[in-house]
């Protein structure tokens, strides 16, 4: 077994995007110090890795087996740096940012512009470089292309807009819940696909309206049954589909090989494939100089208090998600 | 449905590669003329489909969908150019070349050098194509990396040849039958793997070997448990595993797509995604000129009439094979 699936102990403090003020640096920390704006990453770069050595690829794993950051939640070797009346609390991907204050290893921690908005900017910790790289690094999106997204929530609404500012010239928005469908037009979709209004799969709906299949196309959401729609959704021979969804615990993907064997790629990537600490406070620069607009991506700001409400607003239950909470050794 | 699978009917002539000479042409054909050495494409290319006018695709959808080549065969409206005693034989990809003579449409044709020995050149219509395109222009493997090719038959031999001209450091190659060993090593190969002989599977030694994965992996069987552990061989976060083997019909791939989120890639083709009329009669003059060597791939070489003793040789049963043959319209 490649894969070994290791649940998240409980109790544990949630929450895996985040923007911080650094209070306090343990020894040997050189990148950031006490007072600097940071962003912290769920993915880390430890610059020693064959992943981080890598000139196309950011899946650190030093993180995943050796580091101090890991064992902040290993669920066997592992020590917590949070207790809770006594109780061990444990980490979530090393970073733990549903709290005032967390404990991150240096590794997942990138230094920020000081006058970035820490309300605004916090989505680029995950969220943004995610939907963007899927497109600008993972797909690399060619200008008049067609190109579908299956999910219309943050991080898909990145991926529209990463699709649009690449020069596509006809983007198919797929979701079930059409109240964001205007959001999506605003942001440069020119189709938008309801597949529970559809007569038969939205795969094949997709394939007629574009001839014999899209370009690209992108699941943001994390369900089998959309993954596979959309590797059916590619042209045959020169299509990409990009999976960027995070699928429920020891799912399957079953789809028949020929799909590939025409020419069809399947890809995937985590943050976008961006190289965290190395590309991703550029990005803050990059918005506040306007190169980059994130602003259109941010529907609510809630108070700390308000965390509960912010997952009414999203309409998902935290039991739900925290069932499908796994880390995974590669 | 995408994918819709026709059965090859029967009686058929089967062989889908092959040289010859053209014996005449029907109205309209341009591109040859009798006494021109040709070779036969299993797949054709109309240049006015999406796939064929595409700078990086070649899985032609005309032969698939409209012409005159596919209806050789379509079991429901096909109608065919051959028959013995009166009955109707039908075709095979629009080739059939285990016969003296057959009916080619133009688009599945290319013309080659006057000079070209048809009894070599033959496999460069599609065996060498497909292996050489995997490395070049599907993978694109780079210098000094690590390969993986599962299977050295001719396929994967022409995989490794390619792998290794492209400057891979270390090719290992991975087979049940070790009597293939000898030739794969003068070829390129470093590293040979015999599964049955493992105590673990077979990707987790790859990755052992490798630290962490090979850089690119290659499928040249057709089965569905390496072609997952052609994933599962890759580098978790910039592993490239391409599937060229032809699955059993209605067979279903199945992995954990977490495999993908960390950053591999999953990718097959046809041919090695060569545009055939366009590319490979440029392979044979490469050859002529002596900048490519199809030599080795040339194990022996039998007249028409001991066809069946060159199945025995190959160690398959023809029955296994044609259980096998399909039609997927995409």
């Amino acid at each position: 077994q490649v894969l070994k699936n290791i649940f998240l102990p409980f109790p544990a403090i949630l929450g895996h995007e985040g923007a911080g003020i650094v209070e306090s640096i343990g020894e040997g920390v050189t990148s950031v110090k006490p007072g600097d704006k940071v962003l912290m990453f769920p993915l880390p770069e430890c610059r020693e890795c064959s992943s981080c050595l890598h000139p196309k690829s950011n899946f650190c794993l030093k993180e995943r087996l050796v580091s101090i950051s890991l064992t902040f939640f290993h669920p066997i070797y592992g020590t917590s740096r949070f207790t809770c009346r006594g109780r061990k609390i444990y980490h979530l991907y090393g970073t733990s940012t549903f709290t005032e204050y967390t404990v991150v290893h240096e590794i997942a921690v990138g230094k920020i512009d000081d006058d970035a908005p820490m309300d605004t900017v916090c989505i680029l910790s995950c969220e943004v470089p995610t939907g963007f790289g899927a497109v600008f690094n993972i797909a690399k999106v060619t200008p008049g292309s067609t190109c579908v997204v299956f999910g219309l929530g943050g991080i898909g609404s990145a991926v529209l807009m990463a699709c649009k500012a690449s020069g596509a010239s006809r983007i198919i928005g797929v979701d079930i819940k059409e109240e964001k469908f205007p959001r999506a037009r605003t942001l440069g979709v020119t189709d938008c696909l309801n597949p529970q209004k559809l007569k038969k799969p939205v795969q094949e709906v997709v394939v007629e309206m574009t001839g014999k299949g899209a370009d690209f196309a992108f699941e943001a959401i994390g369900l089998i049954d959309t993954m596979v729609a959309t590797l059916e959704s590619c042209h045959p021979s020169y299509g990409v589909g990009v999976i960027i969804g995070l699928a429920p615990t020891n799912s399957q993907l079953i789809f028949d090989p020929m799909l590939l064997l025409s020419g069809r790629t399947l890809k995937g990537g985590a943050l976008g494939k961006y190289k965290t600490r190395s590309c991703i406070p550029k990005m803050v620069t990059d918005y506040l100089q306007k190169k980059i607009n994130i602003d259109p991506l941010i529907t609510h700001k809630l108070p700390f208090e308000s965390i509960n409400k912010a997952f009414e607003l999203l309409q998902v239950r935290t039991e739900q998600i925290l069932q499908d909470f796994r880390y995974s050794f590669l």
